[in-house]
């Protein structure tokens, strides 16, 4: 009788079973603060900020009146502050990201020297741009008055995440990683080094013995300051990433950029149309990289020269005379519509988050140049995953570049792994950009996400580990082992000593 | 010029954000295979498989015979397969499950000695259940034809994953956690008993050193079985979970249970109506225990006699004479509804998961009686949150009862962090059946989802703690110092031969 009663009542309820719960007040809106990063890190925070907008949340960017990038929306207001670079500055510093390419012909030291002094001119131009914004009193008092709901960010420079702090809002982060396993360390997330590979290592996570050491040996960890990150929208998922834990406040965006999916314009339309069978290359190093030294713009066109693929090509260098006709020259390519459309045959790129994402959406194979950054480990595991050749752009001949991208295009193999990748990153049971503004909301409406906040920020390393309870319960098996000891012997002398008298009388 | 081409390339872009990718094939159906267990288990099992069916997926039940709670369903086929046993030891069994709030009564060697043979009788009841599917060679030559996409079980008991094993299919876990830690074991979740409170120890994530040795004390590891699973269906969140590490393939589908609902029955809903401005409170112990001894429900009839509320009880004993006119004894209690009816002032209950789910969806704050199980640690977890009152069922008396309605329902503190915990479990991205349904469904598309198992599986244990490279390291360290020591001796030695030399000369 219960039993049937209870399946009576369980067929019953699935008539009903549409009817979710709505969590979310309908019509509910807040304000939200925007703190950006200039460069590649804009992509995926623009596009939360403008879904933001659209959804009827009022939402302030605040950037520099100066900037590579950052700029103006259609669903965001933004509110800008002085700092005391030019844009030709920032120009100059951009100018030298193409040294990159040429820097093996450079004597070892002059190499050094040149990195040293542009990541110290990097660095300056933060700390100035940071202290423009959290010195500038006025600007502070009025972003202060507007009473937001929480801030949107990205931690690299923790400018975001110490205005959020100042102002006693909860923060959201969105990032790729942090190096040195900064961002394991903020949020308390276990980071073993036997099985999830360093950045900057290389490394995939089926490592050798050699490989384990040196992934040990990066295992730096410092600062504490960004602990207090309510969400981190984490710009990977596992179809590139190897698996590894993640804490509750973490989400995956990783994708995040290729959603948003445009007509391309007719001019470029027709000339994709026109490669025919072939198909078309698409060609960037990405955002920060627009040109290159003319010996090695040579070598790429002398190599388009000898594919039957048409290329589409980011590139603001200086042009030749000889540019070969199934190479077209863009200031800017759509470069996500180029990689959705069907004739797409092969991407070269740097390996950035982004591109990567973008090809590995859209199932492109990819010939990658890893220029710095993140971008030598992103182009690794892809590698590793058989969807794409690596090539050096120190060594690179027009020979080489052909040879890969005939491999990619026409070895079948790697077309199918890509397909197979791509579908297992598509077949997420939420997009990305509609996770991103949820989790953002999220914390708007709670104010912070403290329930997702491991008890683990509070405990100190030797806590944390039990070394305290370990050397407690060592400690135990030691007086207990002596005190058996000391029975023994005890026991063992008044023994001998009985016999002895025993022999004695 | 490319900021602005940059920006407008941008800004169009958001025109079309609308349009997501569409990662599903439209009309794709496949065969699942469910192997539930008996209990409150089948609760989210049955869910999931009713709305498999539902979606036009072949869905195939194996169940024993003769069970408990395990049955037809309107979207799923049933496959039934014989046990050595009758309906009438399953309800004997159950029946002991009532001795539980009484055994304070008993001796401590009988209350032992009772307490190890009920957990004989169902350990063999288990074996005989598993031995009765996993040995019936018709039954899995017939499932091995079926062409399966996936097995979803509950692996509190392996049958399922072995047969999923068996079957060479991937398999889909559904469970609320493995004692001895064994789901972390499984997974390769980092579990630090540091801040992770173990199974039947009520510690919380904030420990004391006391508590914390008890802990790492409870740390017991066992068995590889399930390394296998391909997603982990977890039945909590961290509404009521103190937040911890997880891993890529565990989903969280706390409160599957909250989603479906029913209107009541015309009967029940004036008996409801009925209460006016006090309200009601609801009373179950769950689905394995409808009884109590007579002297235990004396208590009860008597509490309820005292307080304004009307109370529905989920009852199948002895009925007295004298039951209050404000009590509506029930076989089967419609829980889930009443919670989400507007009249419930407060839930006496177990603390079974499903309950607890239920109440926090549906914010009603709580009298807790843990019997068994997971109870004791669920209940503190509510405690611990200020949203409920623990009691022991083996001291209750009217008086302490009477109080602890009149605390939850009075006291607007419990109601005031119940809703709030409440809207925290409900602000999800997507509801918890949604999930379970997307990530079997994925299973089944990808043939499992080998892209969200971690290295770690492979590693051995020194190895994971990268213990081998520790060592290495130090060895290194170790031959340095000594190769130096050596150095600085013999340096020290000729320069001493060389003093006395010149001295003696």
């Amino acid at each position: 009788m219960k039993r049937v009663a209870f399946v009576r009542c369980f067929m019953l309820s699935f008539a009903a079973v549409g009817a979710t719960i709505q969590p979310r007040e309908p019509g509910w809106t807040g304000s939200l603060l925007v703190v950006p990063m200039d460069g590649s890190h804009w992509t995926g925070v623009k596009a939360v900020a403008e879904e933001m907008g659209r959804r009827g949340h009022k939402v302030t960017v605040v950037i520099p009146e100066v900037s590579v990038l950052l700029g103006p929306g259609k669903h965001y207001t933004t509110r800008t502050f002085p700092v005391p670079y030019r844009k030709q500055q920032l120009d100059e510093l951009q100018a030298r990201n193409v040294e990159v390419m040429e820097s093996k012909q450079l004597p070892l030291l002059e190499k050094i020297s040149t990195r040293i002094s542009s990541m110290r001119k990097f660095v300056e131009l933060q700390r100035a741009t940071a202290e423009s914004l959290l010195f500038n009193q006025e600007l502070v008092d009025f972003l202060r008055k507007q009473d937001f709901d929480a801030v949107l960010t990205s931690p690299a420079v923790p400018t975001g995440a110490t205005l959020a702090y100042n102002l006693s809002l909860p923060a959201v982060y969105m990032l790729r990683a942090l190096p040195c396993g900064l961002d394991s360390t903020a949020t308390a997330c276990p980071n073993p080094p036997s099985y999830i590979p360093r950045f900057f290592t290389h490394n995939s996570d089926r490592m050798s013995f050699r490989q384990r050491v040196l992934n040990v040996l990066r295992d730096v960890r410092v600062a504490e300051v960004l602990r207090s990150g309510a969400i981190w929208l984490l710009r990977y998922d596992f179809s590139l990433e190897f698996p590894k834990p993640l804490m509750p406040n973490m989400v995956l965006i990783g994708g995040i950029n290729c959603a948003v999916k445009n007509p391309l314009t007719k001019e470029v339309e027709e000339f994709v149309k026109g490669s025919g069978e072939h198909g078309i290359v698409v060609f960037s190093l990405g955002s920060l990289v627009s040109s290159m030294p003319k010996e090695k713009a040579t070598i790429f066109f002398k190599a388009f020269g000898m594919i039957p693929q048409r290329v589409l090509w980011r590139y603001t260098g200086e042009i030749p005379d000889n540019v070969p006709e199934n190479v077209k020259l863009m200031k800017w390519l759509p470069q996500n519509d180029l990689l959705g459309h069907s004739k797409a045959k092969a991407f070269i790129t740097h390996g950035g988050t982004h591109g990567i994402y973008e090809g590995i959406c859209h199932g492109v194979p990819m010939v990658m140049l890893p220029l710095f950054g993140d971008q030598g480990d992103n182009v690794h595991r892809m590698a590793s995953r058989g969807v794409g050749v690596v090539l050096s752009i120190h060594d690179i001949t027009a020979e080489t570049l052909v040879n890969a991208l005939n491999t990619v295009i026409n070895d079948s193999s790697y077309k199918q792994k890509m397909e197979k990748l791509s579908a297992i990153h598509n077949d997420r049971p939420m997009q990305p950009l509609e996770l991103a503004v949820y989790w953002t909301e999220f914390v708007m409406r709670h104010k912070g996400a403290d329930h997702l906040r491991p008890a683990a920020h509070e405990l100190n390393w030797l806590q944390y580990h039990s070394l305290d309870v370990i050397g407690f319960l060592l400690l135990i098996v030691l007086i207990v082992t002596l005190a058996t000891l000391k029975c023994c012997t005890l026991c063992w002398r008044r023994c001998c000593r009985k016999a002895q008298k025993r022999k004695e009388d």
